[in-house]
């Protein structure tokens, strides 16, 4: 079970959960209860479980299941849990947000359909898509825009789903040039889409935030640092979001270039919150040297994950 | 269980079985059962299940396996099975194969690791990647090196693989120009790599026999007009052979540019081998004028899957 989501939207940071192995690549339900636990902690509007930095794409049904049953039961309902339900098949989306709902998730998180670089599916295909999942489903739908998809996910294309898709009221959008995104969404759908929010680690945060976003979707890696500029800006004082943000700066920037999904991890079993760091091959693993100078940064930011545990 | 695979490589037709779903989508494990039924009536040398023209990327894991079992159980040995295992994930696809080579399938089809568009893994990746989906087990791997992918499989690490990895020993090449890349494979890695095949509706099949390959992995639209293709090719008629595919030509043609995996299931179901043509959404549908057209072609070539229920 997992809290409501506002009808306004979510603010502040919603970090996605890595998913947690231990060093043979098996499941680590334990680490998993841990790292939701470490997020609570860490102020999160909400927690997102089975994105693609959660290595969704290297999971099996079976064990998307068990990582969404072990992160709603140790929230409790502390604060909402989203749901990456994505899946080229409609019917499947459907099912996983049905499925997501009933167990108590309170907002699925999906992506324009695709399969590999080459099947993408064009717009009116996109609109029967998202009617189709969330077809008679009292549920909260985040669309997820980033250029992972190849089928495109336009504006007016965004526009229009919200307006025809009641569930979609929420868009992550994690594209070049997402502040200009956001601003031309807000004129284009206005109150059929009321959350706006941005990804890519957060390294476009403050003029994502001047665009409209209320929140972030960022990693697990410093979600305290980037929930306290949230914070500072929807509280009038920009300057010190600004001062907060450019401070973690180097650190996401660094996530964002060199590592990717690794640095959480590697946070985290730094700091004790997780017994490994790996990631599932063919992942590319992290070099020591990187390792390093991202841990330095970290440190040098007094990251809560190495600290909390 | 299937038939073994020879040593020296698979001859003639390896054509794809579509998944089989009744109108509302679901399963039609009947319908998959007759599908088997054709396909070994038409003279196919093994049948691929769980390919990307089985709309593999719209099946859960359980359907993976229902549809899996079901084959097997129906073929009872007559013929290969070839089962497609691609996943991100080497862990996953190493678990599939362990489970096909369990349940009887005679070879997997892998392709290089990807996730949507961008996702890409590097030589090295891929090397370590068919070295693990591959680790422990006694079986035969087919490399499918098709655009879907945005993971290259150039020349020389097709001929690394093949090299490396004594499971993998067959190859499908599904690219522009696929004539040039066999002959290539064929100087570059010689005896490591016996079954060189095409796919794509062999559209390219004389080119291709011409270059080396041994066998077509056609679509199940007319396994038995290819059939006849590659054994009149094998068996020294190149002139019957051609005047045979160049008949056939023109509906493949159709079907690989106007159709796709839709083509198949409209033959069959026209002519009662299944009960309905749906693929699940957002696959595209097929208009009433494009299935016409493809009906009269298939019709003029006397297709046996018009006939043979």
């Amino acid at each position: 079970m997992s809290a409501a989501v506002p009808r306004e939207g979510l603010r502040g940071v919603l970090p996605v959960a890595p998913t947690v192995f231990r060093d043979d690549e098996s499941l680590d339900l334990h680490g998993q209860r841990r790292v939701a636990e470490f997020l609570v902690d860490a102020g999160s509007a909400a927690i997102c479980v089975l994105a693609n930095f959660s290595e969704q794409f290297s999971l099996t049904d079976a064990e998307r299941l068990q990582v969404l049953e072990a992160t709603l039961d140790q929230v409790a309902g502390r604060v909402p849990v989203i749901v990456t339900t994505s899946s080229y098949s409609a019917r499947i989306t459907r099912e996983r947000n049905r499925d997501a709902l009933q167990r108590g998730a309170a907002m699925v998180m999906v992506m324009a359909p695709f399969f590999g670089a080459t099947m993408v599916v064009p717009e009116d295909g996109v609109l029967d898509y998202f009617r189709r999942v969330a077809d008679g489903l009292d549920i909260e739908i985040m669309l997820q825009d980033a250029p992972m998809s190849p089928t495109p996910l336009p504006v007016p294309l965004i526009a229009r789903l919200a307006r025809e898709v009641p569930q979609v009221r929420h868009a992550k959008i994690e594209v070049p040039r997402t502040a200009a995104k956001v601003r031309a969404l807000r004129a284009a759908a206005g109150d059929d889409l009321p959350g706006l929010y941005d990804g890519e680690e957060a390294v476009t945060l403050v003029p994502d935030l001047d665009a409209g976003v209320l929140a972030t979707m960022s990693s697990a890696t410093v979600p305290e640092a980037l929930a306290a500029v949230v914070a500072r800006y929807h509280a009038g004082d920009r300057a010190g979001a600004v001062e907060a943000w450019e401070r973690v700066l180097p650190l996401i920037h660094y996530e964002n270039r060199q590592c990717g999904l690794a640095a959480a991890k590697i946070l985290l079993a730094e700091g004790g919150v997780i017994g490994s760091a790996r990631t599932r091959a063919p992942f590319p693993e992290i070099g020591p040297r990187t390792r390093e100078e991202l841990l330095d940064l970290a440190r040098s930011r007094d990251a809560l994950a190495l600290r909390w545990a």
